[in-house]
């Protein structure tokens, strides 16, 4: 599988993932879901690693969620229950919908009358079935139907349109992202928006089977938000600088760091390493106050200040660590999504000796 | 190569390249070097494309400019003379320079005595030579040495080492970024240091054969810089919402575009596309005020306003234009080169005609 045996082999900058962290991760969201009795879906943007999305639904995951066709194409080959959390628009995306192998039963999010015609038409066309969530907004601002009326409308075009199965609703909370400790009112809102669309839909005889919803940053509080029966946290299996900083986890539970080499002192007060934007993504902390791109593993005290595409600079003026050319570190960047997506492959590490090379396979897209 | 016809057939989000846009502006660097007796090295991190890379050397390119060691090893195929403008710090990262096929005529620019003593003894232990330059800081303050005595000391280092071949001097001029109109100033003062630095290294005995610097913005003043010889311009190819707004090129020689698809209206006031920062990236304007991630190539008072991973968000305030669902646009990022990176593929087109499929074969690593 691979040469290097271990983090002085490698060539950085290079995506590590901790398993030791990863499986206490997994096992920690898996044992939440199923003691609260939720259904998890977990988004595998994070990771895109077909391997990984095996170590999920091994854990009792019900199926997994995509955002692309790329990422469910390559995710068929390990599971056969698919959410597509994306509105299937273009003609090319349904087509590849309906690509996926037969025995993938698939679901799609979506939150306009168009995209459920296309998706209809598409389907009765490749002659199979192909579930619907509505998708909601409930405040991020984003995509999803906003009004309660519009959302019982279009579940009930759902409900009529030829081989589609309406299969419930569908939320994305990407606004509730601050720190844990202050996360109560917005999940009252949550949880009150939520019983009111529910409610309507029931009135109209279309009692969703699935409410989904949940990222990680609230996802440990899941159980207080009634209605909710699924959840699709993501950033979870590695965690990141966000989720630590804002309380979600604690710094020990990010598994994935990256790994890069101090290529530079040469300008006084500073060190930079090759791990730029082309490695760790120019994503700003969100949800806490906090200034840089990623903070290093070993000196949380030094953040990434400033990038180029091939150089991060790194910021001294809290540490008493003097880095030297040549030197390696890890760094946990702000958001981990971001930061994987822009890796080939991720190694799989314990301590310091390198597992394995898993290749990050639903990258990018298929054209 | 392709079966993708028209725009209508290709999977969103997509690079576009409008070939002649593409070509009008290789044709313009290419002339403008020739004319003023400059050697033109470009910079390929802007494409990573060795087709590519053959349209700058067809043209009169020098050799090309590599930041990564993946890159200069993707195109050593079709390119014999490559400068990997990066420190050469790493085990892997030397084991990889000497690597490369033995035609290939490699220079590397450094800026410590540890990376020219580490890169002189793989040299040794590879039984080849490899060309040095001093990488220089000109006011960037990001790589390169700042004090011209340490300039000339490590030129001195580099003269001695073995299989070590001095070459010259090389810097990044990056914080010369403001509109072409304001430049002058900044270009005068690059003189200054620049010729202060030569004249040092000359009366050591140390004259650079080559001054190597030279980025898109100020690259057609490149002549007014005197001491200058060789220029490293990688935007220019393709150009981008930054170049055009800080008046190094016009909207017309843009040539790089996102194909996106507006995927939802469902909130009000704003229009979603499926091009989001796994697609543009986010990256600011610079050298000029402007907001956004980037602006619609046939709306351009329309800008990308918002982003997640797949969703990119038009701020339609300024804009007459409707947007519905599943309509088709074009988005000329802020940052091409950030850009590309994020794409398996760019698409070779003529007008609305798909000519060609390039793999973009030099990103990430080899690993």
């Amino acid at each position: 599988m691979t040469t290097a045996r271990t983090l002085e082999e490698l060539v950085t900058p290079a995506g590590l993932v901790d398993v030791d962290r990863m499986s206490a991760n997994l096992d920690r969201m898996a044992g939440y879901t199923r003691e609260k009795g939720l259904q998890l879906r977990p988004h595998i943007k994070t990771h895109k690693i077909p391997q990984l999305a095996k170590e999920q639904l091994t854990r009792g995951a019900a199926g997994i969620t995509a955002a692309t066709l790329h990422e469910a194409h390559v995710m068929a080959a390990v599971c056969d229950d698919i959410l597509i959390a994306y509105p299937p628009v273009g003609r090319a995306r349904i087509e590849r919908t309906m690509q996926l192998p037969p025995h993938v039963r698939v679901t799609v999010g979506l939150d306009s009358a168009d995209a459920l015609r296309a998706l209809s038409a598409g389907a009765q066309k490749a002659g199979r079935t192909v579930g619907v969530y509505i998708e909601m907004d409930v405040g991020m601002r984003r995509v999803g139907v906003p009004a309660t009326p519009e959302i019982v409308t279009l579940a009930r075009q759902a409900c009529a349109a030829p081989n589609i199965d309406y299969r419930g609703v569908m939320f994305y909370p990407g606004h509730i992202r601050q720190n844990v400790n202050q996360q109560a009112a917005s999940l009252r809102k949550l949880t009150s928006d939520l019983a009111e669309r529910i409610d309507a839909l029931r009135d109209g005889g279309l009692a969703p089977a699935v409410v989904s919803g949940g990222s990680t940053p609230a996802a440990f509080a899941s159980h207080d938000v009634s209605g909710l029966t699924e959840i699709r946290p993501g950033t979870y299996i590695f965690n990141d600088r966000t989720t630590a900083e804002i309380g979600a986890c604690s710094a020990d539970d990010c598994a994935y760091t990256v790994l890069a080499t101090v290529v530079s002192t040469a300008v006084g007060g500073q060190a930079v390493t090759d791990a730029g934007s082309k490695a760790l993504g120019r994503e700003p902390l969100r949800g806490t106050d906090g200034e840089g791109f990623g903070a290093l593993l070993d000196y949380p005290e030094v953040t990434v200040r400033a990038m180029s595409e091939e150089h991060g600079t790194l910021d001294l003026s809290r540490t008493s660590w003097q880095p030297r050319v040549g030197d390696i570190v890890r760094i946990v960047p702000n958001h981990v999504c971001y930061s994987v997506n822009l890796q080939p492959c991720l190694w799989a590490i314990q301590g310091d000796r390198v597992l394995d090379r898993w290749t990050v396979a639903a990258r990018g897209w298929s054209a």
